[in-house]
């Protein structure tokens, strides 16, 4: 929809020290640009502004993190809730793009009080991981979604980690961004996304989903270039997604919330071995 | 001062696939769990309580993460601020110790707004990193502090992330864990703190030094087990670190915030090479 004029990366001139050798040589890091997200909403003759909040990303697809965020939270719950996503004409003085304004229909009623974040207590249980897993539960518009039928192959699976290597384009250039893909079930690349944050990698994968009318994603398998932490299952689980593979280790409540939803966890993925932490009967 | 109850591990049954065979088996994984920080303050006839902040922490030294992150955060600037850290009353269901409150004396007032991450913008440059770097130099105690004459040598350097991967204790059963160590000039490890999430695992190190009297740590090395991010550089320049080294890449802001305060920033640090992004002039 819009086009960022940021660039993802950056190129420096830096020393190397290799085997007591020192060079100086060019460089190329992941560029790290704070983003406002701006929400633009209520009926017609009574919009309101809202500051919903600041994340530390890399340029690019920005409108695809704002839809993303917006759902993932569950802020809205349909990609027609959104009636258009633009950069704020408030620039800062180097005239980066780092404010993007997510307007809604005049029907759309925000579930503002998500975007505090309050997943993470509820009244009956204080503040612990079980607590935060059942607030998710009342809030996730695809939980309870069925995918009890689907399947992968393991060596589907096992091609995945090259596949992502070889479609990183600003990590094979930088060596540190994280990456969200969307694979078939038979292993087609659909879409990936790069972030130096790895929530912001899987919110513009999901609001590319939200906006192509590609939701819920329970005939899909998510690839992670990192680590399975509670927030990218979370996320995960509010797109309807059932298989989730990670290059990486799953948290303890990573794992509890899977189990909860009925997700595929799917840890330490190489070409030729992986662990399957809950629902295995999806993997044959 | 208090013992968590919460184990920063946890054993489950998995299942592995591995060249085609497929085993039922323990593996170990790092906890994940809230925890919520409450702050208690003001005068004797006049205190109040606020929620700071829910992080998803690994549980283990939770007084010194609660410590760091108020200082790191430009809440309270001195170790005599906090009369004591303990944690609530209000458990979960469960009894887990995932709310925890630091009592300040009396005389000092926090500065709350700073609790508000406001660092990301300024009224004179809209939001940008530029604005972000500036934000810090105002709230940062140390970070003009001279750090010019300190120096490092290359090999010290070297030795650095096999002495990391020695003593990375909940990391070498579950292979998924950030660590932040604090290091001496001539090497010498001085502290180790391991979370799922790295901005804990590097505030509990800087707690740790702030309650310890360590503060500032403009003759030390810090090393970090991941990428060097701004949130990372911008916590260590508030505890007056001169010297970063990275196990992974660092991003664009992290390079610029180590360039405006003299920090020497590595990236990239192996047995045998590494990268020096900004002030060169301290490794030998």
């Amino acid at each position: 929809m819009i086009a960022p004029t940021l660039a993802p990366t950056k190129h420096l001139t830096i020393t190397t020290v290799k085997a007591g050798e020192v060079l100086q040589g060019a460089d190329v890091v992941s560029i790290e640009e704070p983003l406002e997200i701006k929400l633009d909403y209520g009926p017609g003759n009574d919009r309101a502004t809202k500051n919903l909040s600041v994340t530390m990303r890399t340029p690019g697809h920005d409108d695809d993190l704002a839809a993303g965020f917006l759902f993932t939270e569950g802020i809205v719950n349909n990609a027609g809730d959104i009636e258009d996503i633009f950069y704020a004409d408030r620039y800062c003085a180097e005239q980066k793009q780092n404010s993007i304004v997510v307007k809604l229909v005049a029907s759309c009623l925000p579930v503002l009080q998500n975007a505090d974040r309050n997943f993470y207590t509820t009244s009956s249980c204080g503040v612990c991981g079980k607590g935060s897993i059942e607030a998710i539960r009342t809030v996730s518009k695809f939980g309870t979604l069925n995918g009890g039928d689907i399947k992968v192959e393991k060596n589907i699976l096992y091609q995945l980690p090259a596949a992502l290597m070889e479609h990183q384009h600003d990590f094979s250039q930088t060596g540190g961004i994280h990456a969200s893909a969307l694979f078939s079930l038979s292993g087609g690349l659909l879409s990936l996304r790069e972030d130096v944050g790895r929530h912001n990698a899987l919110d513009k994968l999901i609001g590319n989903a939200l906006v192509t009318g590609l939701l819920p994603l329970n005939n899909h398998l998510l690839l992670l270039s990192g680590r399975a932490s509670f927030e990218l299952v979370q996320k995960a689980a509010m797109a309807g997604i059932r298989i989730i593979a990670a290059i990486g280790a799953p948290s303890s409540l990573a794992v509890e919330l899977a189990a909860e939803f009925n997700i595929t966890l799917v840890g330490f993925l190489k070409s030729n071995r992986f662990n399957i932490y809950t629902s295995p009967e999806r993997i044959v």
